[in-house]
Formats: C-alpha cells, structure tokens, sequence
C-alpha cells in the first residue's frame, strides 16, 4: 500500500477503506511513516472530513494500537464519562461516588487539565496522599471491591493517539470532528467502557463554542456507538459560564464534597445528576433519566454517595480528614476579592478568560508538565443574570502572592460584563441529550 | 511569528501576507520549520488556494532563496521558455537557435525527465561531447558570443524549492496550481530571465489533463507576471498525442535537426514557431506572432538556425559531426515493429501510457537518478486522424533487447485507439494564448 495514494484520495474527498486506515494507524504506531506524510493525511483529513464508518474504523484501530485495559473480572455494566473539558467541571468528583453508591461500578481513567480546561486528576491530587497511579491489578481489585476507581491513564493506552495528538497541536489539526471524536473514544474503549456518556461542552469556556459544532461533535459521536459496539449517550450543555462557583484544585475538591453533603444546589448539581442519571441509563440500573436522578438525590440525603467518596479516599491513601476539615487541604497564602466598578446585571462571562484567570493564580496549566499551586483558584460569587451594586464582590482569587491575585483580578474583571439592561433570555445549561438509536 | 497560526490561517481559507510567506520560505530554507508542519501548510495551500498576490510573494521568495542568475552583461531583453512537459516535446531544441539566429539571446537552463516527461538536458548528453554543466561565468560569455546557452541547472539555485518539491512529492501535494506556478516561476526568475514564454501542455500525455486546470494555471503564471515585474505569456498547447513523432533522447536530436534543416513540418515545428514568435514579441524584437513566425521560418530556409545549433554544439563540446551523421549518434540493437490489429482511424491516445512505453524502452525515467538508454525510443508512424490499414506500422520501438521492445509494444497498442469511424473532430493544437495585461 502507497500512503501517498492514501492522502491523495482523502485530499480528493474520497472515503478511507478499513485497510487503509489500518495501515495508517498502524504506520503511525509503529514509527514507519513520517511525520510529514501524517500531517499531510490529518490536514487533508481536517479539510475534507471523515464519514461514520471510517470514524469508526480510525477510533477502534487508534483503541488498539496499545495495550486494552480488560474490565471484564468487574462485575456489571462499566460506564464511563468523559467531559470536553471546561471551567469549574468537577462533575466526575460527585458523580463518580454517587453512581457506584447505587450500584454501577465506575471504574475511570481521568486526565490532566491544560489551557482553560482543569483535569480531574489534579483535583485528586490536591488531596494529601491520594494516589492516581494505580495499576490494572489494583484497578480491577478496588473495582471488584468498592466499586469506584479514579486513576490517571496508563502508559501503554493508545499509543497512536499520542502521537497523533501531539502532532496535531504543532501542525494546526486540533479542530477536526472526526479526529476529536476518535481521540475521546478510542481512550474511553481502550480503558475497557461497555459504555460512555460524553459531556460535550458549548460556549465561552468550551472548546466548542457555538451549538453547531457541539451538535456535530455529540452527534458524530453517538452515532459511532453503533460502530464501535458501545452504547454511547451524548448531553451537550452550557459553558457559557463557571459550571461550579469554585475554580481550582483543593477548591473544587471542597465545592464536590459539600455538593455531596448536600448542602449546594445549582448548576453543578444538576449537570451531575444528568450525567450520572444517562449513566445508570446506560448500565441499564434504571429505566428513565428522572428516576436516576431521584436514585442519585436519595444517596446525596441519605449520606451514601459521600459514605462512597471516603471509601474512595481511604482506598488509594488520601486524607479522610479533609471531608470534615478542608483546613486539611492546601491553603493559599494570599487573597484579593474582586469588586463591580458599577452597578447592574451579569449578562456575559467570557468563561475562557476566567480559566486564564485560574492559570494566573497557579490553579492552571499555560504548558504541559507545569507545576501547579494546589491552593490556588478562584471563588466566583456571581452567576449569569445576576444583579450586582457597585463594588459589591464579584470573585474571590486566591493564589502565593498579592501580584497573581492582581493579575488574575484584571482576567476577572475583563471576563464578567456587567450591563444597566438585564438580558433577555440566559443559555440553557442542558442544550440538548442525543441518545444513539439502536 | 508562530507558524501554527499561519497553518491555522490558510486552513481557515485566509489570505497570507507577504511577512508570513517569508517566515514560511525562509524557515524551509534554512531547516529551521519540521518537515511535518511545511507539509500540513502545503496541504492546507493545496485545499484552500493562494490568490495572485500571495503566490507572487511565495515566488519571489522562493527565487530569493538561493543564488540569483544574474544576466544583465548579455546585452538585449533575456526571454525564457518552460513547458510543463509532455511527450516528443523537443521544441527547447528548435526554437532556442532559431530565436538566437535573429538575435534575441537565449540563456536557458532545462532539467531532467520524470516519469512520461522527457528533459532537455537528457537529449543534449546523447550528443557525444555536449557538456550541460556550464559555470555562470561561461554562461555570460556564451551568451555575450554566441547568443545561446542550454545548460542544467545550477546547484545553488532555489534551495527553497528543491526542497519544497521533494516534500510535495512524498505528501500528496503536488497538484496545486499556485504551488506549480511558484516552482516554474521562481526557477526562471532565479535564472534571470526578463520575460518567459510558459507552454503550458494540456491532454492526455500533459500534467494538466483538462482545459480548466491548464487554463487556471495559465491564467495564474500570466497574471503573475505584473506583481514579480517580468513579462510573461502562457500558450496552452495540445497533448493529446506525441508532439512530434519522435520520443527519445538521442532519436528526438534527430528530429530536432530535421525541423531546423526545414524537412518536417507539422505539430512540433507549428508549436516551435508559436513559442519562439512569442519570445520575440516579449522581446520586442518583433511586433506581431506572424512576423516571429516568418522570421524564424526563414531562418530554417536559409540555414541560419541550424548553424546557431552547430555553434551550440562546437561551444560546448559537442560532436558537429552528428547533424550530418545521425549514426555517430548512440544507436539502439533491437527494434521491433509495432502493427495495428484493425483497419480504422486513430480516434484517440493515451499520451501518458506513450509516454510509459518510452520509459518501458529505457528513454525515460521511472524513477530520479535512474540512468538512460539514450538510443532507445519509439518512432511513431502515424497521427490522430489517421487512417490505418490492419497490419499497418503504427510506430517503430528501439531499445537494447528484443524484450524491452515488446514490453514497450504492449504499452503502445494500449495506448493507441482505432475505431472504425472516423472521429468528428480533433483536439486543436493551439488552444489558447494568454497574455499579460499591462
């Protein structure tokens, strides 16, 4: 086969045959084609598409290119959840817990944040001895055990989308629907999901920020269930602002505990519910989404899911202590609040500016492998719509210094507008859930 | 500047300015940008298209990235022609001492062929002697003397796109108009022509199978011309068969010598005239094509043109002897006759696979550096239109065992269709003359 001929032919908007796809990822893994053909082939890709069949065909090659974490000695449906990444996100902290109390065992890979998106393995780690390295062994064990696992990627998973994920960054082919699609699933199946609910973020905060390309992305990659032999729930829903008021390391670990404790309402709250509720869907514990959003309010109340949460910590060595004392969590040395220069309403937040903000006072990544302030973030106090007086707070930064607690109230202030006119309609936070057909 | 946002940019179906096309040839000049990014933004060049502006900036870079030709000590307007190439192609061969003969001094370096695409420096090595690697400084000299110089390139010219054009070659992106036109153009500019007459081939033996594509490229160099400041004209010429009726190295010296001792007329010598009349004009030798024409046709008649050849090969030492010996010229051991099977017309041919079976015959390069046989060839005996007898010779191959010939005779009766009707119409020889507009 000529990998030429291969590029000329999606360059020329053909459809790849599975061979060839095959022979693509097969090249890429194994080091046998170069850099400057596959950049070629991802460009002409970019440009000219991807059908469902050859998405399909790219994701399950790319699943297999490493080793395949095997799920099969824990009991039940596995479901996994992956987010598209956003401002205060922490929905894996609560649903994770929630979803294995009633049952369904979660057994679940995470990644690290970068840019304006936060990651939830460095929450965990912001939790004193809390260990995300955890071996397939062990992950099995715990899964049999308690239900829950929440571990960083193992090393050999998905050799050829880390390839072609780096290659992408440097060569202007990140915005690719079918290659975004097939890095996120082809992940989630090696990391042994017999189904997957997809978080697809939209709007200012999101790497999607208009409702087409949202759309595209879930619908793209429900459809890819069939193909791939998974059962694949995608809710598309808004980031247009923070979804939780806290932004951070240690503090979003705080905000995920007292949702469980049940003392926080809201958006956090709610998308939490949805996704845990499509993933009890998924693993067919309950029938409709309501009565898996009731299942998952009933063990907020009756104390279960946190019960499931310190099991989880006691488990891979954190702290139980901080459940009780966040005291016990890292704590910034410096804070500023950040205050309205006029009154009115909130009416816009460039969310993606707030998630600078976070990289200013150390809670965020501006490059891979940067250490991060664990104390750092920020306290929003304000959500869209809001009315607001004159120099009342809007935000609270913490970070080590003064100086990043300034700049990052300068992101702060450029990011939340502030209007004498109240808007006329908010973003919905749930846009839209596209079920795959059977 | 960050390259991935001039990848980005053009992907996005931007217009790059003159300071980012810099940035990109100066980086593939000097190694400083990775192959696998040049390659993304070569597709991305590919899908989205340069307008007349940026292809002109990537031009003149380009030309700028190595040495220059300077010819300014060789006195007159210096008019440079390139064909896009095809097969029996050997008007280099004939109009280069014409137009010397009346005065207009031609300084032109030629290259290689590839693939169905015979070069002029292959056919002047099968004259015993003729040395292609002139210096500059011979260059100059000739051309102050003599008024002609055909030569290869030198090594120093347009490092940009050597490298460039091997990088397109291995990434699917060679067929791009702006792209093809930025590599023909810099090379002439570079080797300091002050106008270039373009052939641009169009049909089954030609690069651009279709009149749309020869004429967007045509159409690109022609408007070219006013932003890079040379004078420039594109004819788009026929290749719906061989042009003239010999294909080889040495057998196409022959027929070149035959046109300039006026015993053939026809396509080769109809096109020859047309692209030298043309050369005139830029020059401001003459007023009208009719009257470059004429003036070059008398030049046959009086002998003036073949003794410019003769002075061609005495200057670089080439054997005279052969313009009234052909056998001192390298002569192939086998031949073999190739028969039409049918009573007919010769309604169509495909000129590529003509091509093919020169290279089956040793004349042509299947791949860069392969040596030549430069006695084999094919002599064609007849042209579209005509009418064939069965067992009827429709062309004579050379080559140096009885095997090639018949390997080549397959090639050719695939190539050659007979029908028994006659065709309504043939393809025109000249199809159009694109002119700069002042």
């Amino acid at each position: 086969m000529n990998f030429v001929d291969i590029i000329i032919k999606k360059r020329d908007g053909g459809k790849l045959t599975h061979e060839e796809i095959t022979f693509f990822v097969q090249g890429v893994t194994d080091g046998s084609l170069p850099d400057y053909q596959i950049s070629s082939l991802l460009m002409a890709i970019l440009l000219k598409g991807m059908d469902a069949e050859e998405t399909a065909h790219l994701t399950m090659e790319m699943a297999n290119s490493g080793g395949m974490f095997d799920l099969s000695a824990v009991e039940g449906v596995k479901v996994d959840k992956h987010s598209t990444g956003g401002v205060a996100d922490t929905t894996t902290l609560i649903l994770a817990p929630l979803v294995a109390s009633v049952g369904v065992p979660v057994v679940k890979m995470s990644g690290r944040g970068l840019g304006f998106s936060g990651g939830t393995i460095d929450k965990l780690e912001s939790i004193p001895g809390f260990r995300v390295d955890v071996s397939e062994e062990e992950a099995l064990r715990y899964g049999r055990e308690s239900g829950i696992v929440l571990m960083s990627q193992t090393d050999d998973l998905t050799p050829a989308d880390k390839k072609l994920y780096a290659l992408r960054d440097v060569t202007g082919t990140v915005d690719s629907i079918p290659l975004i699609a097939a890095s996120i699933m082809s992940k989630k199946i090696a990391a042994g999901a017999d189904g997957i609910v997809l978080d697809v973020k939209c709007g200012s905060g999101a790497f999607m920020k208009d409702m087409e390309s949202a759309e595209k992305l879930a619908t793209t990659m429900a459809a890819m269930g069939r193909h791939v032999g998974r059962k694949v729930t995608a809710v598309i829903s808004g980031m247009d602002q923070p979804l939780g008021m806290y932004i951070g390391n240690s503090l979003e670990v705080i905000e995920a505990i007292e949702v469980l404790k049940g003392n926080v309402e809201g958006d956090l709250l709610e998308v939490s519910l949805t996704l845990g509720a499509n993933m009890l869907l998924l693993a067919g514990r309950v029938e409709t989404e309501e009565e898996g959003k009731a299942l998952l309010r009933e063990n907020i109340r009756n104390g279960k899911g946190l019960a499931k949460f310190k099991e989880l910590l006691e488990q891979q060595g954190g702290d139980t202590g901080i459940i009780e004392n966040y005291e016990l969590l890292p704590v910034s040395a410096a804070k500023l609040e950040v205050k309205a220069k006029e009154a009115g309403f909130i009416t816009r937040m460039d969310t993606a500016v707030i998630g600078r903000a976070s990289q200013e006072t150390g809670a965020g990544r501006m490059f891979k492998g940067q250490p991060l302030d664990f104390s750092a973030g920020i306290v929003m106090k304000k959500r869209l719509g809001d009315a607001v007086a004159t120099d009342e707070t809007l935000a609270i930064v913490y970070s080590e210094s003064e100086e990043k607690c300034r700049s990052a109230a300068a992101f702060l202030q450029k990011a939340i507008m502030i209007t004498k006119e109240q808007a006329e309609e908010l973003p919905p936070l749930i846009w839209k859930i596209i079920r795959q057909e059977d």
